[in-house]
């Protein structure tokens, strides 16, 4: 039975790390244990309690690198939540549920007319919605766009919480780039936390042929079992060398090289934009996942004579995350490898070595142990 | 009645501009007056004798720019033709048409998908059409995808030979940016030989609002008589600047400024395409239809947090050409202003003046007058 608990327990971000840009002087970043208490829910809110929170790299820029929150320290990050509703709107206690790491407003004209993912009012939890984020006991959220977690078998709802963000945002990608059965899809940062779930939620809507793209070729290998047909090391290699493999690949096995290939760009990295840009050829359609602030060269000219596209795409559409956590649990797409759980009062050494890391082999969740 | 020639007349470029490598020595390019054999037609081709063939920026490349042609010179420049049909597939023998400026190969998978306007075997009068060309008495051209012209009432058919190209590249335009009724649409190079038409065409698609950007204060105070809501003179300005006074001019008038522009770039100038970049922001469009050769610094993960697009366009779809010549002729696209008719024998200077006026006030189409 649901109970609805006296105070919400916490792991606050104090102050993200601080740098003096007088003095250079760098202060890190600390959480602190605390609690907070119930906010009073509307008949439009719930409490959930959480099962588990994903630490994304979303966390780790504003906890590490100075991009800062909406909500301004002391606030709870996280917001790759799954948990079970505990109070509030009657219709959905009771029952478990993944937040959507962006809640549209419902309101405004983008969330009308299908852009609700871009909603300029949108809420994030641990960033813009109030102080509460999931690294907590429990957190409240409106229950307008709840993605409720039915028949999860032997998968622990813990697990779920990367469909949140990591499992969704490959999915919003897809339709952004209007993939269809029979596609050509390259994957450029095929081995990180959200482009392992790129490659398989691309053969999920039936890509004939995906090429991943990363460094690590022993993570590349691992990628030949999640979606991916094909794999280019970029290792040591200038853009225009993967090209070139890319061509002899395509000869190779029959590929057409020439037009029509969806890029998906995962890394956010200079590099990896490079070599996203580098195979965008005739009628292709680049779209761009991976978030960094690195700046391109590229003649927008190009685009003109290839009648192509690149696509920016941000978060997810609330109304896509059934179909996603369908996909999952029916095992279309394999979360399980590349998910750990670890105790939340770990919070702060995760941080560092996921921040250490760069591209950890899994995604970390955390779980409550107050 | 229509009569088979027995030879067709043309003005050939013998060779482009050209320059040598070591001394840095500059050879003109040159035009002759020759003529050459009417080749044998299959019944799927027509012969049309020209009415008027428009010079358009990609002549000057081809002449002075070191832009190679993919038939090698000595050939006929010119892809923007209206004419009658004289001889060939009896279908159209007798008939007013104009000419697609590509024209698909209607065999390959690209075609077959809708994609034909990048169909990689395309043929385009003045470059890959064999030696043939619009700067000539009569032009060899495929069957199935002229464009027929009916009741064109006292618009003289030499004028409609624009809308083989810088008239329907704008409608393939907005069918990528997926033009709908209300838009708000801002044209970067809304002066010139394109953007004339890309500000009218969108409004005769319905857009509410058309704000036109270009350097020239006269020829934009004329663009508001032609689909252009409002102005703004990038004449000395940086592109910030710029974006300044367009948040400026939508406040004054009630406009929303902050997501959903549609930005054309015609210009294709690095200034141009700098204004165009600044100004993209949320759920935004950017539409390249002019070309350059220069480069771009911008930062690709802005079109992730703006969900927002970069789309390149490339010439137009054939099955478009009705529609866009009904606008033409009933109005809602006005040409008139902005042609300018020259004896075909003038071809040597009118590219001296065009290619130095760098964006002549009126689009120079040339008329036989061999």
């Amino acid at each position: 039975m649901p109970t609805m608990p006296q105070k919400i327990a916490t792991w606050q971000m104090v102050h993200p790390t601080l740098k003096d840009k007088e003095t250079g002087e760098v202060k890190p970043g600390r959480f602190e244990k605390t609690s907070v208490p119930v906010p009073s829910l509307s008949p439009f809110e719930v409490l959930v309690e959480v099962a588990g929170c994903g630490v994304c790299h979303t966390d780790l820029g504003y906890f590490y690198d100075g991009v800062p929150t909406v909500q301004k320290p002391p606030l709870t990050l996280g917001h790759e939540i799954s948990g079970t509703v505990v109070a509030g709107d009657e219709k959905w206690v009771g029952k478990e549920v993944i937040i959507p790491a962006v809640m549209p407003c419902r309101r405004c004209i983008l969330c009308k007319t299908g852009r609700g993912n871009r909603c300029l009012a949108q809420k994030m939890p641990g960033n813009s919605l109030g102080i509460y984020g999931g690294f907590s006991s429990h957190v409240p959220v409106p229950s307008i766009d709840l993605c409720e977690v039915k028949n999860r078998g032997d998968m622990p709802l813990e697990h779920l919480a990367v469909v949140a963000d990591a499992g969704t945002t490959p999915y919003q990608a897809a339709k952004r780039a209007d993939l269809q059965p029979g596609d050509k899809v390259i994957v450029v940062g095929v081995t990180g936390g959200v482009g392992v779930y790129v490659a398989q939620t691309a053969k999920a809507l039936g890509a004939k042929t995906v090429i991943g793209i990363a460094r690590n070729p022993e993570k590349l290998k691992r990628a030949l079992k999640y979606g991916v047909d094909y794999v280019i090391s970029s290792e040591g290699k200038a853009p225009r060398d993967i090209r070139n493999e890319f061509r002899e690949l395509c000869k190779k096995n029959g590929l057409e090289a020439g037009f029509g290939w969806k890029i998906f760009e995962v890394s956010g990295t200079q590099g990896g934009q490079e070599i996203a840009l580098e195979l965008l050829s005739f009628t292709g359609k680049l779209i761009v996942i991976g978030f960094g602030m690195a700046k391109n060269e590229y003649s927008m000219s190009r685009l003109m004579a290839f009648d192509a596209e690149i696509i920016g795409t941000w978060g997810c559409l609330p109304e896509y995350y059934p179909v996603v956590l369908d996909m999952v649990l029916s095992k279309q797409i394999d979360i399980d490898p590349f998910v750990e759980v670890r105790p939340m009062s770990q919070i702060q050494s995760v941080f560092e070595e996921v921040h250490k890391a760069g591209s950890p082999a899994r995604r970390i969740v955390l779980k409550p142990d107050f």
